[in-house]
């Protein structure tokens, strides 16, 4: 665990700790060994972030203010840090600018959690009651707001030229998803190009912004920014991909989350597409379970489901196309010299698929 | 009426025109002759901001942006566009930027109003159903989102210096002043210091953005685009305060608003705290009838406030107060060069606190 720093009551998942945990128990010892490294690599500037993210919204004490600090208080994988981090140590190094990105990041992806709750309505992330549970939906939607406004306000002063219209640009791109995966709720029939859409858009354009903002921040140059860019965009899309499997194999307990979850909120994701193209008689079964946006997960759905997961071989045909993007992504880092900071992103990729929560 | 060029199912109040028709009435010939000179000075760059309006959103077909759309083609009193064209004006003209500048503030103006009406459950906005009501609570998120994002995105393309950092301190002053008025909420015992940190911050940053936008896009030097800075601060104090008489006093089929509306949402306005202060035992009426944020509005309740507004004299000290507030936005123009286009700003002062819808 990441704690130096860290107040007593911010639980952050340590990814990396959790990968080495994965690959020692599946005997890779090389990359278990190579994941300690990068974990001591990354304690004292993780930590530094972690006490930044502590007093983010300490200068208003309104309900919206709570939502942002509830949420950010309940940790999370702080992986788009990690990212920043990294990026960053390609270049000279962790500095000011790149814990200000790592932090606006972060602040980031839980402004679109904090609306993605009260859109979804959903009680419970990160084993914890949602920030509308505890302060309202009202503060939910404006605690987002002002993590969003904040984080911009932040890569804006810290003047890195280039990042700000990037992350405008991402911001963009996060929000146009959002709409797009609203739009698709419900609809059983959905394609998987529409799902890769709105993957890039939800989760890789942060991750690709995340590897920019850090290499800029460390000073590395142009064409490196660009490989960087592009491992970040093909790590979110297996992300994305390895979290959606989790919704149907994960374990609840490491998730924080019920399993299904998606399917019942109408979310078509990737595994699910694929199980109706096995399954075709699913997609009829859904449909006549849906009302609304929503899915009336029945005893009969879940086992369906479960089925055509295993014995239909969608989990390992999802996490054999996350393992792919992890290698492409692996590969688009060819170009840079070689360094411990790019040895710690190949061994990210390559533990990427292996993830249990 | 500004129609050239305009969708015609968009109704903007032409706010000018509106105040040439009070001051007729009132037989201020002279204002009402300049304001007249005003509207034909503007007709033109109006008309080219609601055609781009006309198709923001454009781009995507789903409920959130539908959402947007539908907002912004309610139309409304256009006042922010109006000031960034005056300012731009004090300059060499209306061109690009300001065209640029004119449409992001009005849809970062309608962005805010998207989510206060699912702040406040909404029904009714501009005379009709809100955004909410006809696409949903979750496409109204998203909605304000997408323009927020997009505004942000024309405003960085704009390239125009310092315009952006302002923009975004300026959106952090919105968002904040919204947490310190949902936190403020059903208490009717808050301060007028309160009310007025909360009106600088939803409603006067957003009018000084738009001068100084213009201003800048008009290539007006520094000193001036700060007089023009300080003109807008004051004249959205005014406005605000106002748009809360009119609350109480004004006419629902012309504001398209039932009376009363921000006292049932349990928003503490001026003229409301100028009531308590005069009429001690209705602070005690109001807390009785509050549950959770809103007042329940009783006959007996309507009847004391518009008794303590009219015998009381609130609303006469209101408009005072605003009268006041605009004469020293019109007086922070006198180091400007004599023009039309600062003529037009002092008209826009002295109309202001005539409006009635």
């Amino acid at each position: 665990m990441v704690t130096k720093g860290v107040k007593a009551d911010v639980k952050t998942d340590d990814v990396v700790a959790t990968l080495g945990e994965v690959t020692a128990a599946r005997g890779m010892d090389a990359l278990t060994a190579r994941l300690e490294a990068l974990q001591s690599l990354l304690a004292g500037d993780l930590a530094e972030v972690e006490e930044a993210l502590g007093v983010v919204g300490l200068e208003g004490d309104t309900p919206a203010h709570r939502s942002a600090r509830h949420l950010l208080a309940l940790g999370g994988k702080r992986l788009r840090p990690i990212c920043v981090a990294l990026a960053a140590h390609v270049g000279t190094g962790f500095n000011e600018a790149a814990k200000t990105f790592a932090v606006a990041v972060e602040m980031i992806h839980n402004a679109t959690l904090l609306h993605d709750d009260v859109v979804d309505l959903g009680d419970r992330r990160r084993g914890a009651d949602t920030a509308r549970v505890v302060y309202g939906n009202a503060a939910s939607i404006f605690g987002g707001d002002f993590l969003l406004a904040d984080a911009l306000c932040r890569v804006q002063a810290a003047g890195v030229d280039g990042v700000l219209p990037h992350m405008l640009k991402t911001v963009k791109e996060l929000v146009t998803a959002e709409t797009l995966q609203l739009a698709a709720r419900g609809k059983v029939r959905s394609s998987t190009s529409d799902y890769f859409r709105i993957a890039q858009g939800k989760t890789a354009s942060l991750f690709r912004w995340a590897m920019f903002a850090g290499a800029r921040a460390g000073g590395v140059g142009l064409r490196e920014c660009e490989a960087l860019e592009a491992y970040g965009g093909m790590l979110g899309l297996a992300f994305q991909i390895v979290d959606d499997v989790l919704d149907y194999a994960g374990d609840p307990d490491a998730t924080g989350k019920d399993l299904l979850t998606d399917l019942r909120e109408g979310k078509m994701t990737y595994p699910l597409l694929l199980a109706v193209e096995r399954d075709p008689g699913l997609a009829v079964a859904l449909e006549a379970n849906c009302r609304g946006d929503e899915v009336s997960v029945t005893p009969e759905i879940a086992r369906r489901i479960g089925r055509v997961m295993s014995e239909g071989g969608v989990v390992p045909e999802c996490l054999t196309l996350a393992t792919r993007m992890c290698r492409d992504a692996a590969k688009s880092l060819e170009i840079l010299p070689s360094s411990p900071a790019r040895s710690a992103l190949e061994d990210v990729a390559l533990a990427t698929p292996l993830r249990r929560k």
